[in-house]
Formats: C-alpha cells, structure tokens, sequence
C-alpha cells in the first residue's frame, strides 16, 4: 500500500512538501532549500500535523548540514546545533519535533569522529529513517486501528490527522483508509475545525480522494448528532501525550470526550511512539501553544469581528487520560488500565 | 435607559431594520415595505433572534393590511391571513414568530367587525404593542439576571441574544447590559458561533459598543476555558421552550450545556415568556431548521471545503431541562423543580 498523498518528500538533494495552506483549493509543491524554509513553513501551517513537523524538521536538520561549506566538523556540529535550536523554536507543542531533533542531535554526535562528510551522510540518512518509520508506523496504526470499524459506523474526527499531518496514511485517518481498503462501508463525520479549518481543506479533502463517505459539520454541532445517537466512535490524534496519558491535540479535542464520555461513546486517541513524551507528568506541564489572533478574528482570511476585537487562540487544549478508551498505536491498541 | 442600539423599528409608517448580515463592517438600515420583504429579511437573516423575527413578523402582518387597497373587511382578512401564513413559514425554529403572528391573528379577528380601516388600526397598535412589551420584558429579564452577576465574574455567551436578536437590550445580555450600568465589573467570552458568526460579528459589536471588556474565542475553545476555571457562568437565549423546559437554542448551546454540567458552571437561559411553547411537550418534538450547506462550506463567503462536500447543517439543537439551572425571564428567575 502506497500513500495516495505526498506531504512530504526528498528528491534530487532537496525536501519539497504540498503547501497546506494552499489546499484543497490549489495542489502546489514547495521546494524548502534552507533552514529558515523549514522553519518558515512550520510556523506558517504550511506544513502541520504532529508527525509531519517531526519529519520536516530532521530534513531540516539535514539540510543544515548540507548547506555548510566548512570542513571542520567541530564548525559543523556547532553550525547544525545552532539550527537545531532554530528549528526547535518553530512551535512548542508537538511532541514529534523534539523526538525527531533529540534523534539527529544523537545522530550528529555520533558521526562528529568521521568528519563532515560523515556528518552530512549520517544526518541525511537518519532524516530518511525518521521519515520511513514515521510512514510505517501510519501504516501498522491503520492496521491495528481499523480492527475496531465496524460495516455502518458513523465515526467522527477532528482537525487533520490523515495523510498530511504525516509522511503518509495518517494517525486518525490511518484506520478509516485502512478499512475502506478492507472493503468496510462506513461514515465520517468531519469537524471544520477552527480557526484554520484544517477538518474542512484538509480531512475532507483526504476522505474525498479516498473515496470514504463524509460529512463536513461545523465544531458546535457534534453534540447535537451524539444525542441523536448519530456517532458510533470518535478518533483524533495527539500532538503531545504525558506519561500519564494526558494529551495535548488540537483546540476543541477536549470537549468532544467530555461530550463522547458524556453520551458513552468511546474516544480513541491515535498516535505513534515519538509522540509520547515520556519526560512530562501530566497534562498540566504541556506547553499549549497561543496562535495569532487574527486567526479567530478572520474567517478565511475575511475579517468577521470588529477590528481589535479582543481574542485568545490557543492552538491545543489537553484532554485527560480518563477520557480516553485506549490509544491506538503502532505496536497495537494500548487499553488503559 | 433608552437601548443603544435599534434592531427595528417603526418610522412614518414603514417598518426599518438594521441589516445584520452587513455588520459590523457596515452599519446599514434597510426600508421593508413590503410583506415579501418582511420574510426575505428574516429568512436571509438580516433580521434574526427569537424576539426580534416575533416582532418583524408582527409588523409584516400590519404592513399586509396597511398596503391592501380593499374596502372589504373579508377580502382584507383573506389577504391577512395568506400573508401571516407565507410569513409563519419563513423560518421553522423560533417561537416568538408563531406567537407574534397568534397575537395578530387574534387582533384581525376581534378588529373584523369594524371594517377595514379598524382593522388596519388595530394590527398596526398591535404590532407596536408587541414592539414595546418585547422590548419591556427585555428591561426586566436585565434587571433580573444582573442579580446573578458578581464582579470579577467571567460569563460566557454563545451566538447573539443581545439587542440586535430582540426589539432592544436583548435577552441573555441584557443582564450584562444591566450589571454594567450598576457599576459591576466583569468580562464576558464570546463564542464565534460557526457558520454565521452572530458571536463573533454581532454580540462583539455589541459588547464593544456598550464598553463591557470581552475576548472572542472559537465555539470549540469553552471547554478548555472551563477546565482552567475561567468560566463561572454561562448565559444563552432561546428560540423555544417546551412545556418540560426542553430549549432550542443555536447551534452549539447543546455541548455548551454538557460542557459547564461537567464542570459544574451554572448554565442559565434568558427568554421572555413569548418563547415558551405550552404546546410542545418536550424538546422531541420542536422542529429544527436546517440551512444552506454553503453556510458551513464557506467561512466568511470564501469556499474553505471542496466544492460540494456534503454538509449538515442545522441551525439548532435542544438542550434537556435538566442541564439547565434556571430561566432568567421578565417575571424573575424560574428555578428549576
């Protein structure tokens, strides 16, 4: 099975991505040829999707090396180290990012003896591994996940965590793509998710290309179709997951368990490893990133509010471990104790 | 206190509404002279919110007979009638409007004895007098739920139940209005209130101009406000009340509701006794509307979703009694049982 979505990939010595921001209603390709493109694009959504930052970011790192003329490896490694803590900065929440930079952190120590051009290949080939697991890891995530869709079901999502919040396939998309492989009939119920509607250009986009029948709603109307008995399951993914299973996902996460947890409909959080952070506590010590306010005050780039309306945009809320059926992950479906 | 802002009103004998489709970019008045007018304003949404369709509906009625040429008082009440039906089917939802146009009704047949200019007379000082009654009981419901409002209380409203959804003053933030005017201090979230954005054009317009301190926040932001204790009420209005206490409200009132039951914030709902339905036993049987896909597909006019992704979109949803804590209407505050 080979994704059906490119979100991003390294050809001829550069990384290119689809220009999120840009779908559905444009398909362009972006070639990133310097950190601060990597960089760039993560702060501007071009690129978004826990998993997908991961990825784009050790390229980044790889293109650091890359870039550089010197053949000093201690100027190397101070040069890349310096990138790497750029990159780093780019948004706070997804865990993913640091997981991949601690990874091409190691990386970069262990290639310093052989010198930089050991260096340069190290960090390029670990970037490609970063990004081949990661599409192995949507892959066995889909398996394990569509063992739990059912012919009929009505399941509903949040934001996008398909394809391209990804290398391929998905967290929360993966089982839907899986089982309508597996010949399964069932329905997906799409939140538009504001502010930047990543359900309604991206999820619904993904499910359309995928043949998966779908309805778009707007974030306020879950409710409404789970007391109308009119959601069987809820998946979403995870930007960030405690030691103790609290998850840090998309603003408007948390209120659907407390609705799903409120009608008995079960939760699923789908997620790899590298997005469990096993050095965080609990919910309480993730850092939630706050958004430009003109995300909320426009709407589709059209101003809604009166100007200078006062906002608060967070761009994650936390939803606690106890709301949560069980995760679905590479390495199976993990049942809460 | 004289309302600060005019929804409707009635001018050298033509009825006048503040288009609220253009706000709050542009403040625009809009001359309805016809019945057709009436109903294009109310089902585009020009004119919205339970009291104040219930009271442009009654001023429809009384344009139907002041523009009928007739000296039959049979002929005239034929037209009537076929009028207040065409306007009765303009929006499906709010009580107020079957109310408004039961009262109208009423006054054509007790006015039918005295020809025709009687009852153009009558539908006209029955039409003002719905006016000014919406707009007293608007008065009291503010004077009533300002007894509930603390300073330094955060209060949460959902869509627009402010003076532009009432003939003045409005219902759920007439109290706001009111408390201010005492001095207290407070600050109240506006939920955005997707697809038509009444929160975040409307009652932020509103709030602005009334100088209460207010932050704007996407509808799937209240959850992670409350689980952070920022909330410490939330107050909505209402498009129908069933006999059992059952309330339709706009979209998104429902998991609000659910949302502040979980976390033990007091929900209440602010409506004059004109949208208390006797007739409806429970919320099961109020019918909700359902738009115009577009609504959901677009965000502010711009296309966000694929062209033709499939919507729902209902304008409504009912929140159960028992989620509610108490009524704020013009009569005082209706504890629950």
């Amino acid at each position: 099975m080979k994704p059906f979505i490119r979100t991003l990939w390294w050809e001829n010595g550069s990384l290119y991505i689809i220009d999120q921001q840009k779908l559905p209603s444009r398909e362009i390709s972006l070639k990133l040829t310097s950190v601060r493109d990597v960089v760039n694009a993560i702060k501007a959504l071009k690129v978004r999707g826990a998993p997908a930052i991961g990825c784009a970011a050790a390229f980044g790192v790889a293109i650091s090396a890359l870039k550089s003329r010197t053949s000093d490896p201690c100027k190397l490694r101070d040069a890349v180290l310096k990138d790497i803590k750029m990159i780093a900065s780019s948004r706070p929440t997804a865990y993913n990012l640091f997981y991949s930079l601690g990874r091409m952190s190691n990386a970069l120590e262990e290639a310093l003896p052989g010198g930089t051009e050991k260096i340069r290949e190290k960090l390029l080939s670990e970037a490609l591994d970063i990004f081949r697991e990661d599409l192995d890891c949507c892959r066995r995530i889909g398996v394990n996940g569509a063992s739990l869709i059912r012919n009929g079901m009505n399941i509903l999502t949040h934001c996008n965590a398909g394809a391209l919040a990804t290398s391929g396939f998905g967290t929360a998309l993966a089982p839907l793509f899986a089982a309508k492989k597996k010949g399964l009939r069932f329905h997906v119920y799409v939140d538009e998710t504001r502010p930047v509607l990543q359900g309604a250009r991206l999820t619904a986009w993904e499910l359309g290309k995928a043949g998966i029948a779908h309805t778009l709603i707007c974030d306020n109307m879950s409710g409404s179709l789970m007391k109308q008995g009119k959601v069987d399951m809820v998946i979403t993914g995870a930007d960030r997951i405690a030691a103790n299973g609290d998850t840090a996902n998309k603003i408007g996460t948390y209120p659907l368990a407390v609705l799903a947890h409120y009608h008995g409909i079960p939760f699923y959080v789908a997620a790899p490893y590298s997005t469990f952070d096993p050095a965080i506590k609990s919910g309480k010590d993730i850092v939630i990133e706050e958004r430009d306010p003109e995300e909320v005050r426009k709407c589709s780039g059209k101003m809604a509010s009166p100007a200078g309306t006062r906002v608060y945009n967070p761009a994650f809320d936390i939803t606690p471990a106890k709301l949560i059926r069980s995760f679905i992950t590479e390495n199976g479906i993990i049942k809460k104790a």
